[in-house]
């Protein structure tokens, strides 16, 4: 592997794909993509509706992604899972064609993404491109046409995890938070906070939910329950914002 | 005006326009543009540019946008530009075919953009659709092939103007700063930090500087001043990561 090419392809509408996105999946000699996990195929779908569209001819090649070993403390989990994944792509592109190699990324290569990462394993070091995507940020304000900041405001992005273990970030007026599987904003003082939220952004199946915090966390926390159970897998996204 | 849409267009590659973005604006009845002021030429040309190859055939109309009365107060200074570029949106579009009115608008409409607010001010309110876009923020990490955040880590987002006022943001580990035109990080005591800078991102005439903060800040100020003097503009953004 001599070239790896990240590309964000957003969040689940395929007219996310940027013109830059789409002529790399064109030029692109293999495209490597993780095999379809339970739940997924949705997304798999969506992947495969983008190269077709793109009028990608590039092999596809599938590895399977590994599973994190959860007796591991966090840091040591997620690291020595990205070196097994670096491994696994290596031992997938054994006798695949020469030429640049592509990753589709959802969201955007550097927003809570872990390809850089993995890639940063990679020996010898492949020449990096990154190709930006619309975020799951931009789809939630999007959607709900809101700005992100207010007038020369600053916005903190976070997690979940985050969220939980320290709370509302010091002096912040917005949070977004990204990656939050248990509806962290439940340890907050809800006290004059308001909340957007937004579930499978961007698809056919988006949900939307806003107002004060107080009024909707209820709301939201059973939405999305029933959603996941009857997708089999959820992604969503919120922000917060004081007064 | 009965629809308004605002159509995120990227950073200045005209490539970083995505597929919905292209459909609309071959969808749009009019498409609303700000008369080029001085040293802006290069934009302009990039929006006729994006317009031809989307295939649009929307009436373009154009708009003078007003000065802002720089003896107000920066609060009443912005809230009183954005009502007279509101007034000129729709004196603009007296007369206009019907349908729906797209304005085309560098980035994302949600991040550091006043258009959402300008919109807000609009009686009667259209209905607003906004298409995300590929920010600066996303360009420059792309360009530098670096992640937003670190491993469950916290972004705060912020402008040039509070990082001056305020200094580095209680506790964070990765500060962005847009809307910068005094190269703010100098206000800071650079030990420990990092700074990947972009000027003119995703355009021909793109211009990077990373490294330690207190070894290229010196280089970052004179390239700036040096650049914008030879375009007549600039736009530039910059990452800043602790440790």
């Amino acid at each position: 592997m001599t070239e790896l090419w990240l590309i964000g392809i957003g969040t689940g509408n395929p007219a996310h794909v940027t013109l830059e996105g789409q002529r790399a999946l064109r030029e692109a000699a293999v495209v490597l993509i993780p095999r379809k996990g339970a739940g997924k195929e949705d997304l798999a779908h969506l992947r495969e509706g983008i190269l077709a569209e793109a009028g990608a001819t590039a092999r596809v090649i599938h590895f399977d992604m590994p599973v994190r070993d959860e007796s591991l403390p966090y840091g040591d989990r997620v690291a020595r899972w990205h070196d097994e994944i670096a491994r696994r792509w290596q031992a997938a592109l054994a006798g695949a064609p020469e030429g640049p190699v592509a990753l589709l990324v959802w969201g955007d290569p550097g927003l809570y993404d872990s390809t850089l990462r993995i890639a940063e394993r990679l020996a010898p070091r492949p020449k990096l491109r990154v190709i930006p995507g619309i975020t799951a940020l931009q789809a939630l304000t999007a959607a709900h046409a809101i700005p992100f900041n207010t007038v020369n405001g600053a916005v903190t992005v976070t997690t979940g995890r985050r969220l939980r273990d320290e709370g509302w970030p010091e002096g912040a007026e917005t949070v977004v938070v990204m990656l939050d599987g248990a509806c962290s904003f439940q340890a907050l003082d809800p006290d004059g906070l308001h909340i957007w939220w937004g579930a499978y952004l961007g698809m056919a199946e988006q949900l939307l939910e806003s107002g004060p915090l107080a009024q909707v966390a209820e709301r939201i926390v059973a939405r999305r329950a029933e959603a996941r159970a009857r997708h089999g897998w959820i992604m969503d996204t919120y922000l917060l914002r004081r007064g």
